[in-house]
């Protein structure tokens, strides 16, 4: 598979552990650190952990697996730890894990002495797929998600599709609906690709078509004036929903899961407000309802969801914002959707079966 | 005074404070925020608070004064502060305060949602002269200085003279020390124009020929590659004699006293190692000696003094390496010194009168 080349810094696709390791050597560093969480270490690092030893100069830290990690007493502990290890301005971070360890790795790295190199190894679908890409770091304070974070860029991607096998059938479906945003957004070849294949597992190369697809919007527009915006449909409805698992279930939706029973909703209010036809809604509804499980969505939390949905980044001025389709493949943003409008929307993922 | 149009941002001197209100207008800010320490919340706020009243839609944020306030717990504070009164993308952060204040609300914009606006009134000479030129942001983690930050830019500057009068002889002198620096590192001129000067305060001319000089420096090499190097003068002695009055005596120094003794320290090496003429050394120890205390520089300190050498941020590899003058108004970056040398500098300071 081709190497992208994006405007910062290439994302490799094959023979990724050589390169990972000639990245290493060429970049000089006085030494380097490798962030995992407790299942990447155990499924993950033994994957590298041969050619790492042979460089030899480098410590493990390890960190409690699952969003509730994401958050600032983590990423101070990260920060101890590179203060106790001695790192200094030279000194590499290797992210080996999903986007908890991209997203808050990449945070930790470009706020420690002012920013040291890092590097993403992603190991799950959503995270080789969207959170390694396109520079956003985040982590969680008082439980409001991303609130803190930076831009900034890993200096190299290593997508390894091996890490994918002892992914669980549930996470691969939650980087999968990123997948089929992406080609609902930008491509329809793309997916009428994806709705035709085996999904239970995508191959690298959708895989890699995905990245490009991503790479090429934030390149574009890096800091979300306008068309890294397409990258939110979905997730208007998607967050607010996930937020509301988050707090209410005892076994919460994966994001993933979230996004595509947003997307269901949001396709809804496509076709009320942007054009997208009966016969597109319809196959958009069929294609996600198939792969994911029925969310029981209870219309006494439709309230806390809109109340969610004010208070998201991407809103303002109290207006909810959304990113719709106005047919598979193209998108329009900035569509404001009223409160009533909204609610609809949930009613008629409700209403399918 | 002139308007200094940095790189990035305005740097204003004059009607500061209707340059404040018109900035905030013209901003289109949803709303903003003013952060203080409890002490220029006393002296400082009362000067700017009929104009922004007239604005309305702002709320403060205070914290304790001093260098013990810079760490990640009051930085959470701030970042949990903006949570709860709904700072958007569109919030604008004003820090008014000393080099705590920016140093600190400057980290905390640059990460609040990847990034808000932030500008800075600095109240200290410190940081009208030094901290708020130049877009480094940093907190401490674990008592380590600066340890954790961004590069990020303020959107402008606004240096109100007035503030400096509530200001303490001790915190006067404090800042005095980086415009000596300044004089002596870049402007011959500027050194004889101060060293004849009455500096219980400096004029206002001064301060602005200071930031002149240190916007210069931090416009040509903003992220330290080579001349911005040159402030460093005063600071590698200067530092590691700070640290060890923190952590040992009951009344420590101030940034700026031990700089001034640093800067004695290190003109010596510069004397052994540069070519600064014995009377150029003579000249700065005295200019320096007559206005600042003498320390009582303990020999047997000098051992932790060189270990927290060894662990500065600038010093990679377990080297020292000093910026050393080769003539008042000139500078030579990346001097390795020699732990000997380093004592003997040490030396030459408690020998003077
Ligand atoms: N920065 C961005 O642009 C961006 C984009 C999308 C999502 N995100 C963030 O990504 C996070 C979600 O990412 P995620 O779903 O990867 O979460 P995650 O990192 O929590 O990983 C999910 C689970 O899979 C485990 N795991 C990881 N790799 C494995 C492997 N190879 N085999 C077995 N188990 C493995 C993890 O330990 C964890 O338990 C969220 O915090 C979200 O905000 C960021
Ligand atoms: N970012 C940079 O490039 C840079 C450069 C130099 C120093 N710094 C940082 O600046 C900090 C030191 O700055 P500082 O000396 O201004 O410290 P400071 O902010 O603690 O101020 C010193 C004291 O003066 C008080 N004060 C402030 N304004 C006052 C006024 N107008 N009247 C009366 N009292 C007032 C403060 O409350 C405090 O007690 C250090 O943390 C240092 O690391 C940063
Ligand atoms: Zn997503
Ligand atoms: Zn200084």
């Amino acid at each position: 598979m081709d190497t992208i080349q994006t405007d910062h810094y290439p994302i490799f696709f094959d023979n990724t552990i050589a390169e990972l390791i000639s990245f290493i050597k060429r970049g000089n560093y006085s030494r380097f650190f490798i962030l995992t969480d407790e299942h990447t270490s155990i499924y993950c690092f033994p994957l590298i952990k041969k050619e790492v030893d042979e460089i030899d100069n480098y410590d493990l830290i390890e960190i409690n697996a699952g969003e509730e990690s994401k958050n600032i007493d983590f990423c101070i502990g990260i920060w101890k730890m590179l203060i106790d290890f001695g790192a200094d301005r030279k000194s590499l971070l290797i992210n080996l894990g999903g986007g908890v360890i991209t997203d808050m790795g990449g945070f930790a790295a470009s706020t420690y002495k002012r920013g040291i190199d890092f590097v993403h190894m992603p190991t799950t679908l959503l995270s080789q797929v969207d959170a390694s890409v396109g520079g956003k770091t985040g982590i969680d304070v008082d439980s409001v998600k991303n609130i803190i974070g930076t831009f900034a860029q890993p200096k190299a991607v290593f997508i390894e599709y091996d890490f994918l096998k002892t992914l669980s059938p549930r996470q691969r479906l939650s980087g999968l609906a990123e997948m089929l945003k992406h080609g609902l957004i930008l491509d329809a070849a793309y997916w009428a690709d994806l709705k035709n294949s085996d999904l239970s597992l995508p191959s690298a190369g959708q895989i890699h078509a995905s990245v490009v697809l991503k790479n090429k919007v934030v390149t574009e527009d890096p800091t979300e004036q306008n068309i890294r915006k397409s990258l939110n449909f979905g997730h208007t409805i998607g967050h607010a929903v996930e937020t509301w698992s988050l707090m209410n279930d005892n076994n919460p939706l994966t994001h993933g899961e979230a996004i595509a029973l947003g997307m269901i909703c949001e396709s809804y209010l496509a076709h009320k407000k942007t054009g997208l036809s009966a016969e597109e809604l319809t196959e958009i509804s069929e294609v996600i309802m198939k792969l994911y499980p029925k969310y029981r969505l209870k219309p006494s939390a439709y309230e806390a969801m809109y109340g969610y949905m004010l208070k998201d980044k991407k809103n303002l001025d109290g207006k909810v914002n959304c990113t719709l389709l106005t047919k598979i493949g193209q998108f329009n943003i900035d569509n404001v959707c009223t409160q009533p409008e909204l609610f609809e929307a949930l009613d008629y993922y409700v209403g399918l079966n």
